[in-house]
């Protein structure tokens, strides 16, 4: 039975994100750059605790252990479960604290530091087993759109049947594609840009390998993702705006408004908008395809739902087989769904 | 006529390094971050004047004007001259300064501001003018590959015969590649990795999109470049040796020693190695079908020079058509080219 009472937190901790939700209805992300402020983390974390309501279960998934300040996944999740534990104990100390792991079971820090592969990239089989729970009945595909990542993960009847477990099975499985709506740098999505440029007439240009701008500025000049004028969290590090956006897209193909009109790179975001969605619709496709039962249904979350529901048509789902995690979760639950659904977990005994 | 005995000091101001060369003979060259620093560039390159013999005129190119610690390249190209300006006043109070541009002429600091594009990214063109000047006779192309870019440059019986004068029109034409072999992210080289790993058998996996490995991992564990324990001018900051090399590749494919066998990371550098000069080769070819008069010859420069001799071989040329720089400038000279290039091209009356 669920006890929608208990004061459970899950905690969702990225290499670029962190991310919470308390069982009393409470969301938080903030952006956290975890590879360049590693000794921050467990600061972080208590401070996001210190602002959501009590509890006495702290319920914790990862994927942060593979950033670059750890020379080894094994480093990295030590590190995560000491930095919660020192976390929780400074705010919530008589909580306890448990890690999920893909083998799908909650376990303590001990036995999560002592499996670190089972603890390592988490998050998507905690949701997915939560999404289990809620459609019970169907055979779906779970595709949560990120900041940084996409999780595509057949689930059929209540049974998360993924054929990858760990981040580097996953990419083979097209189960995990390293592509995401803000963190992806253009030129992963779109190695060369073949178009109509208002000066110079048909193009083909191989896009610059810096990161001078992002998935991002893709959909904030296409008008997918709102202006942030305080956001700076950007490639160049001025502010989420459309201008600056269209100045660092110009920048990727080495180049500003003096050669390039606003039409201009608008075909390029349009460009790169379009090849992400067609690599997501191609993993989509290859999962579905080796799902042993028809896939029926789609289940999208995260922050990059707006471009899910494109995959989703472009995959051949008709509306009435679309769903929002929205839906049930609200927006807020949505966005942070990782952390949600680790909750959600909990309230249902495991 | 050649007058050697003048005091002339050439600067090439990239993005990420800072390279200089004195008629006296003597090379510098240092790894500097200019878009994260650009207060400290007058501070650097006045360090730098300080340690190279006295001059009496300073010439100069740049390409750092692209770095987006800079709202466009007009910005960026003002800001150099200046830095230059306040670096020559404080060590060489005497000096005369000009800059390069890419119409094949010196400028004054006021010139080079009131034409920004002209400035722009014109180090490829002082070089090529130069080899220019060195075969006067020939019809060939000027490879130079560098720690970040590749340029391809025809060069017909002296003079410089590009289809492309600023960055853009250079990606478009295939004479500017946006590789090189120290500081491209490895994703970029290679999208996806086809082949055998130990432990998984035939796989094919796309990389991350993340900043875990360089191209300059890929030619430590290929032993193309040596070890330096001290650098670490690293993807993590880590030494650039093979063995962090081996954990940062791993990391592209989000994974670590744990799964994948020293092997295996061969493997991935390799495949990085073999699109990345695939990609060289293709731009060679289309630069030299373009070609009025047939290509006869190849001329290699820069620190990629190991990779330009491969490029070379691939594309055709026989062994006896492939001149390197290092010949006629020595290695240093050779991997501060475009520095030395605008040195020679001032002795010799520009």
């Amino acid at each position: 039975m669920i006890n929608s009472h208990q004061a459970i937190v899950g905690l969702d901790i990225g290499g670029a994100n962190l991310k919470a939700w308390h069982a009393a209805g409470q969301a938080m992300a903030i952006p956290f750059a975890l590879w360049k402020l590693p000794q921050q983390l467990s600061g972080q974390l208590a401070a996001m605790l210190q602002q959501l309501p009590v509890a006495d279960r702290v319920v914790v998934t990862m994927t942060g252990e593979l950033a670059d300040c750890f020379a080894t996944r094994m480093e990295g999740v030590e590190f995560i479960v000491r930095a919660v534990e020192q976390a929780v104990r400074s705010v919530l100390p008589h909580s306890t604290i448990q890690f999920w792991q893909t083998h799908g079971k909650f376990v303590a820090p001990s036995d999560a530091m002592a499996s670190p592969l089972l603890t390592a990239a988490s998050n998507w089989q905690a949701l997915a087993s939560m999404v289990g729970w809620l459609f019970p009945q169907d055979d779906l595909l779970l595709l949560d759109i990120g900041s940084t990542t996409t999780d595509l993960i057949p689930i059929l009847q209540g049974q998360v049947s993924a054929g990858g477990r760990t981040d580097l099975e996953r990419l083979a499985a097209s189960e995990l594609v390293y592509t995401g709506v803000r963190r992806t740098v253009v030129c992963h999505m779109l190695p060369s840009f073949q178009g109509e440029l208002d000066r110079y007439g048909h193009v083909l240009i191989p896009l610059s390998s810096e990161l001078f701008a992002t998935s991002l500025d893709v959909y904030l000049l296409l008008g997918s993702l709102e202006e942030e004028p305080k956001n700076c969290e950007t490639a160049d590090g001025r502010p989420a705006t459309k201008k600056f956006a269209e100045a660092r897209l110009a920048r990727q193909i080495c180049s500003d408004q003096s050669e390039l009109t606003t039409h201009d790179v608008i075909q390029l975001a349009m460009a790169a908008a379009a090849a992400q969605q067609q690599q997501i619709v191609q993993a989509a496709r290859t999962v579905i395809d080796r799902s042993s039962r028809p896939i029926k249904k789609i289940v999208l979350s995260g922050s990059g739902e707006f471009l899910g529901r494109q995959v989703a048509i472009q995959a051949g789902f008709p509306m009435g087989a679309i769903l929002s995690l929205k839906d049930y979760w609200t927006t807020a639950g949505s966005e942070v769904a990782c952390a949600r659904a680790l909750v959600e977990l909990a309230l249902r005994g495991l």
